[in-house]
């Protein structure tokens, strides 16, 4: 007789016992080959095909979708699975089938660090077996063999837990005792078997990175400070306490991180004088960029800020004042930095034996001498380089804006920042780097948290809009998140030269509402505005001497820039970029746009006048926004500086802007 | 004092010697790792981001194209690198600078094969330095030091061949012993020196896997003859001798490639009896699918077709008349194969020990078992179907169409072709998968020469041309060679049941000219169209029964075909498919089309209706010719198969069809 009593003679006694281990899927998959029985392709997300890392903010699911398929008719099935790359366990979550073979499905990792994912398929052999079952009974076949197989595949089902193999030992004792097919076909069953039977032809697509940020990465308003300038003393040199009495005055503008220039030893030999003359005056206090002096290199603080307990004292009063501290990186060295001596053979030599200056024909920097990355010792000095950021990391500082990294080689900073991200999961690196658009994109994709960009000089309507569209799109926006400075001590755009207050509220209202992250350095406030001659450059650039300025000044737009920061803090939509949309506004000189926050159910519209006169035009919003979990079409806007409202009809609005009185008009809309 | 004299005492006799070995280029290049200094991006071409290989043909011209770019401002080179997998030595082609950090060059490889591709970037610091000195020589800066620095380059340039460093010895001494500069300039060292010197940074990208296929696998008419049915005696059982009997019958049709149905012995236990009844009558034949019977298996013949000698006979036959034979594979056995005695190891048994056959529930194919491809002995099975296809491989046979792949391990797949096209890199497959769109695509990214496709149903306008966009367009191209059949033994379409002869015309016209590969099934030319009714299958199909056929029976259209077969031998044009561009005809039953040749000066326009009416209509072919070397605009036509001549006027050309007499029409056009 064919039936329950030959499976049980044929499989004896094999059949397990509940509370097998629980780990043994882990194990089993870890012993999977790359390639397998699955073609699993057009992963999104990926940068490179998953050469470089997809980056993502912590707390924000990351969808995934692949197309996925095997040969044959079989039940599949497909994972997400993710980990710190430091870490061996895998976490898990189902991918689900949607259409014409693609696959989706979506995680959420829970802190900041370097990540692995990869997509998992197998075949569901019992959900196979079961599908098949079922048409056969249907059919009216004979189907005693086939629930013999069925049943041989429970007494190998040994990856699940304990409760799932107590589901399966019981729908198989009934199925041996009664001889019926029922238990079979439970759907307890089915669910315990999914989660229990091995899964021999499992195919995990390679492992892909995955960069998750702090907060911080996405959003902040920047304040750079020279930190010598915060004196107020005409004549004295700015120290780090001076700084700590400046703090209320920057927390009140609503920024977010003080940015330093940089605050290390400066060198005296070659020093440059005042506007880069080449030979320094007495009492000329030099470049900050040309960094290390008799007391110290890239990990000591320049003498005359104050000491390291001095800096401290600031990292800590900028937290209390919910701000946080970003430093300066410049990886070259003054004439007396420690290294020079230390270090000699990281250094190249002419040959006549003298140190060979940076320099970039015919332009000669004879201030400063760069590390040669590519020396005999190279190994060293990567180190040590990696050791600076370390050791103002063990210093409370988390944010690193780096100068000029496209100057040093591609994978030192991909390795630097791996190596550091590992240990300290929250720092942030952003690049200074004003070159091609490739090389830009480069040194995002290989790890800079955030890049400058060409913001500073986009001025036109189109232009602005064509950039945003590339940087907010694919795959930019997977890899490169703009920093929008207005101005730097390297860069004062011409068109600020005329120190119109409309133009500097302007610039400001554009980069703060269109990036989430962006800065000002320091004199931005007082409308400073007088160039070198033909030059986009600051004449008297506090690069080579000190500033003592009045910071309460007539004239400043000091309010103007608190509440632009205010309203960024209270609507969650401006603190994303890849959010912007932008409307079609029928003025060549106003830009508008919506940005929408669906998790947070917070929608903004604004509209930016890139020039002086009078505007009044139709601002169609045609948005909707988020109520009780559903989306409708917003009724009312609400000025976000004013607390105006206006209802709005036809989907948008008639807007008036008098840039003369404010060159920007934002609103939270409302259903 | 400093000069040459300083740099004799420090470099000293380290000047090499003329004559260093040539490959020493090829060795420092083995030896460097895949990341390195350089970011190579956004290669052209890549299938999936080099996962699978790119598709070309012997003899075209390869067009590589990427992103490379380094730090800084160095100068820098690159060059495209490429061999067979088997091959130990790479080539080498320059790559030129276009823009924007995009690069291009090309390769032409000049044998069919499993190549794969690189592309190398590195710094010409000769380049570099030569391109500063220059900078501060017109600067009038002392470049005492830079002299040195330069001929300091030449004393460790060793890469290059003799004539390179005969150069750079000559251009040294003769700024030792004069002390001047300009033997450091000179043009020939720049070259010797981009030759020889050292390449320390340089950077590989990853190897890219290319597929270079011979000519066959880009172009082709076939015909599949189902060898039991050329006897030409009622009842009697065609054998290969009847077979090339009928060879010029077939060859005067213009084919290429003879393509015969399985050639096997054929099962006997569960026969499947006519029109596929599940019960055999005596004296049926069965299904030729059913393969393997007493007298062997998939490396044997079917008696009653001949020998292994008739099928040599065959072979050698088909090559006089400048055609080749495609033999059928279909990866499944007759319960009376060998293998089944010889490897019960390789086949499933159900619980009470019995064969388990093949099914897709709720149907049942008794006829037929399935190699179980993941059995324990898996190995010896693999080997043992990769050793089938190297039998017929030496039995003459290069092109094997193999039935269902899609049922079968996508790796067991990936990995035989693989194996047998490094022996043999002639050998083409065509995958018989009508499936899912992304598992046929997969199919072919993972090694099929050729694939069926959606063609055999497509009928209207819009649809056919849909259809073709995306084949032709990208990724697809790379790597999708669709085989156009306009019937099958398991498919006769519903559009050709009504067997109207210009349906036939226009079928085989669509097919034959859209795609460069296409085929007809035996009897096409007959006009065959009896169905079972309600289905789109052949009545008393031949998969289960001798026919005999009067070939030359009235109303066979086997002179359209020979003029549309002799049209695409005459007309490179007509032997790519992705070269093809729709033009817009105002007609929603016309389908007008433009394919070029560029490198072979030869442009064909068409226009075939899909609908029975005459039409009349603008062509609007607005295309050019090469003339001279030239491109000009299209003067006149000639017609392809009538030879008249017709003048262009506004770029194009009023043409009415009549399809009853003939429902396509195809020009060469002309300067």
């Amino acid at each position: 007789m064919i039936g329950p009593s030959l499976f049980r003679n044929r499989i004896g006694t094999t059949l397990i016992a509940g509370g097998t281990p629980v780990n043994k899927t882990t194990q089993i998959v870890e012993s999977i080959a790359t390639s397998g029985a699955f073609q699993i392709e057009n992963i999104y997300p990926l940068v490179d095909g998953g050469r470089f890392p997809v980056k993502r903010i912590v707390g924000e699911p990351i969808e995934v979708w692949a197309d996925i398929y095997r040969d044959g008719h079989e039940i599949i099935a497909a994972a997400l699975v993710w980990r710190l790359e430091t870490d061996r366990a895998w976490k898990r979550a189902p991918m689900k089938f949607d259409i014409n073979d693609r696959w989706g499905g979506s995680f959420t990792p829970d802190a900041p660090g370097r990540y692995v994912f990869a997509i998992e398929a197998w075949t569901d052999e019992f959900a196979t077996w079961r599908h098949g079952f079922e048409l056969k009974l249907k059919a009216g076949q004979d189907v005693t063999l086939d629930a013999l197989e069925g049943a041989a595949m429970l007494t190998k089902a040994q990856a699940g837990g304990p409760d799932a193999s107590a589901t399966i030992v019981r729908h198989c004792e009934e199925y041996l005792q009664s001889g019926e097919t029922e238990p079979l076909l439970a759907p307890d069953l089915q669910l315990a078997m999914a989660e229990s039977q091995l899964r021999p032809d499992l195919t995990r697509s390679p492992l892909m990175p995955l960069t998750i940020d702090r907060v911080r990465a996405r959003d902040g308003a920047w304040y750079e400070m020279v930190p010598r300038s915060q004196s107020t003393v005409p004549g004295h040199h700015g120290t780090f306490r001076d700084c700590i009495a400046r703090l209320p005055d920057v927390a009140a503008m609503g920024f977010d991180v003080v940015y330093f220039t940089p605050i290390h030893p400066i060198g005296v030999k070659n020093r440059k004088g005042r506007n880069n003359s080449l030979t320094a005056e007495p009492g000329d206090v030099g470049s900050p960029y040309a960094i290390g002096g008799k007391e110290g290199g890239h990990d000591a603080i320049h003498p005359e800020l104050g000491t390291m307990e001095d800096f401290k004292a600031f990292v800590d009063a900028c937290a209390l004042l919910n701000m946080e501290v970003a430093l300066d990186i410049a990886v070259q060295c003054s004439l007396d930095h420690p290294w020079l001596t230390e270090h000699p053979d990281w250094f190249k030599r002419r040959p006549d034996g003298t140190m060979k200056y940076a320099e970039n024909p015919p332009k000669k920097y004879e201030d400063i001498v760069n590390p040669d990355f590519s020396c005999e010792d190279a190994g060293s000095l990567w180190n040590a380089l990696r050791d600076v950021i370390l050791f103002w990391v063990d210093h409370g500082v988390k944010i690193f804006r780096i100068d000029n990294p496209h100057t040093k080689p591609l994978r030192f900073w991909e390795w630097m920042i791996h190596e550091v991200q590992l240990k300290h999961p929250d720092v942030l690196f952003l690049a200074e780097a004003f070159t091609r658009p490739k090389l830009m994109k480069g040194l995002a994709k290989l790890g800079f948290s955030q890049s400058y960009t060409y913001f500073t000089w986009r001025t036109q309507k189109w232009e602005i809009e064509q950039y945003l569209v590339e940087l907010t799109g694919y795959p930019e926006r997977e890899f490169y998140r703009p920093n929008f400075f207005v101005n730097t001590p390297d860069i004062l755009p011409f068109h600020l030269q005329s120190g119109e207050e409309w133009m500097f509220k302007m610039r400001l209202a554009l980069a703060a509402s269109l990036s989430s992250t962006y800065g000002i350095y320091n004199g931005f406030e007082l409308l400073e505005h007088d160039p070198i001659p033909g030059k986009e450059e600051y004449l008297h650039s506090e690069k080579y001497e000190i500033k003592v300025r009045d910071w309460d000044q007539p004239g400043n737009i000091k309010p103007y820039i608190r509440d632009i920061n205010n309203a960024r803090r209270a609507n969650p939509a401006l603190q994303q970029t890849s959010n912007l949309r932008f409307l079609p506004v029928d003025d060549g000189n106003v830009i508008g746009f919506v940005k929408e926050s669906v998790d947070q159910h917070n929608t903004v519209a604004g509209a930016i006048s890139l020039s002086r006169d009078v505007h009044e035009f139709w601002l169609p919003i045609n948005s909707q926004v988020m109520v009780d979990g559903e989306r409708r079409d917003i009724a009312a806007v609400e000025n976000l500086i004013t607390g105006e409202r206006h209802p709005v009809e036809w989907g948008g609005l008639r807007v008036r802007i008098d840039p003369m009185r404010d060159p920007a008009i934002f609103f939270r809309c409302l259903a």
